[in-house]
């Protein structure tokens, strides 16, 4: 359909040290489309049809055709870090960590929420091609794919940072050991002697829930303590469902002494659903997190959790990126970094019966 | 002592529409340097003395020399968000705002942290030069002199968000309104029966923490309530100094039924100070902050506070910026948004003595 689809030489034409070998003209001419077209093109204007669009960047792939580098060296010194949303309680920390390197680097950080709609998305592929940008760094959020194929054809990079554990992609990930730290908050609480520890889940579609739960379970059963699936209750991640699975729990016949909630805001809505109730934290009922959220320090008690290293990950992410657009090959697509339990105060030996 | 700078002919060659007047060569002779060293300086590269860069950019600006724009409409189709530190309790909620209003004008937001060092600000600036910014907006931080002039030069337009009310600047500021705020938090307690009202205070030396007081103070005397010195501690905004602020409180001879802290960091460190004594909030003792951080919804109990409404005023920084960019020119150049008292559930009536 497209002229010179068929030739299939990919690769062939591209130099090695990413100078254009290849011409607007030529591209034009094999596009069938006029040189301003092109031009409009490869300078990131809006004002061509995306098909038309999609064909000429195709080309200008294949031919190995860099753009005018805005940048000395040849790198657009911005990297791209994007978030489905921006009140998403990670945000902050990831940021912290991709600027901190990027900094370092001497490359701004442009930071985007694109909100799970694809009008948006649009928008800031708009925006990174009328400036360039050195890589995409992804946020848990997946691209429509699409716009995976639009970056591919720029000869931009892409990393995802995925404190949630999302489904498989093919681009490089940055994760957490989810299952370790589900192990290592139940080892916690069943060494200071709780025997029936409450549990409440984070959404099933991701992995990391998954993950985290079946590290409860592994803890329980290398203590000897069977799992009472009874005491493990739903949640969404949210503050609200913490405090209605805690409602849940206490509702037992023979309620826990401790809860382990799947995330950090879960355990404020534990905690908020305690105080209602005038049970106190850690004396009338241990409370464990997940993720130490910075607020969790200043909870009232500060909470024990299970630390994701969130900067450290847009850190490495932000490393890898820039390897990436150096063409340096990645040691491992897929990394996990260590989780860790922080022991504060929401935490105690259960109270004699 | 520069070339040409006698000559006063501030904006005489400037043209109307931004195209570029004057070429490299003619402002490499008025410098008395060489053409390569002109052109090193506008494509932003670091390789040139600053002496010089000083020199050639003065000499740019005067001609009212444009560099090539990055993007279409002479636009960089960036802008500059500036950080002191991204572990701001302030930094996500802003970013969210000036995002927004960033990403519907088609341009990108580059989130930059500064840690109060000289070098880290250059790094930054050098990075602004390479690849051009529309506009910088600047949160609390102050820049060194230098590069407030390095901006004025470049064409950069500037705002500052100024959450603390730091000491004024020339550029335009977006602020909220915080006197009003220290008087509304005030009247909430004074209307639920309280009298004795203990106030933790922020640095004297920032404008807003001095707002909150005075504000706190009208309160008082507007209701007819004898001001105690007594009652005011102070403190530093941190978490910590709210919880030492409280025992102060509490050690009084006659301790005060309700505590107004002028930040919610503060805030949640005096409710932490009370649950070691085993008093709840709000039953022996209601606790107001200031600033509703997204984390304070969800402490125990939920914090009664006021709203700094700092993502409508990183929104407001943002509109103002594209228009300074636009050659728009501003309504007020000083602005604050109205706070707002959001009542939840850690303030209630006294205990009957």
């Amino acid at each position: 359909m497209v002229a010179g689809e068929g030739a299939q030489r990919k690769g062939g034409t591209r130099s090695a040290d990413g100078a254009a070998k290849v011409t607007i003209a030529e591209i034009a001419r094999e596009a069938g489309v006029s040189v301003p077209t092109v031009s409009r093109v490869v300078n990131g204007r809006s004002d061509v049809s995306s098909a038309t669009r999609a064909r000429i960047e195709d080309l200008l792939h294949r031919h190995g055709y860099r753009r005018r580098p805005t940048a000395p060296g040849g790198r657009a010194a911005l990297l791209d870090l994007v978030f489905n949303d921006l009140d998403s309680p990670w945000a902050v920390e990831i940021i912290r960590g991709v600027e901190e390197v990027a900094h370092e680097a001497g490359v701004g950080t442009v930071v985007s929420a694109i909100h799970d709609r694809a009008g948006a998305a649009r928008q800031w592929m708009t925006n990174l091609r009328a400036r360039a940008s050195d890589g995409v760094i992804l946020v848990t959020s997946v691209l429509e794919p699409g716009l995976h194929d639009e970056l591919r054809r720029l000869g931009v990079p892409l990393v995802v940072v995925d404190p949630a554990g999302s489904p498989a992609t093919e681009a490089p990930t940055v994760g957490a050991t989810n299952w370790a730290g589900g192990m290592a908050a139940t080892e916690h609480v069943l060494q200071l002697g709780h025997r029936r520890i409450g549990f409440i889940a984070g959404p099933p579609r991701l992995l990391c829930s998954r993950a985290r739960l079946d590290g409860y379970r592994a803890a329980l059963d290398v203590a000897g303590v069977a799992v009472d699936d009874a005491l493990v209750v739903p949640g969404d991640f949210y503050h609200e469902s913490g405090f209605t699975g805690a409602g849940r729990l206490l509702g037992l016949e023979e309620p826990p002494t401790a809860i382990f909630a799947a995330s950090d805001q879960m355990a404020l809505g534990a905690i908020e659903a305690l105080r209602r109730r005038s049970l106190r934290v850690p004396e009338d009922m241990s409370v464990v997190g997940f993720d130490d959220l910075p607020e969790v320090r200043w909870s009232s008690p500060p909470l024990t959790t299970v630390r994701q290293p969130l900067s450290d990950m847009g850190k490495l992410a932000a490393r890898m990126l820039l390897d990436l657009a150096r063409n340096v090959e990645l040691a491992s697509p897929r990394v996990e970094l260590a989780t860790e339990l922080v022991v504060r105060a929401s935490t105690a030996p259960p109270r004699r019966a």
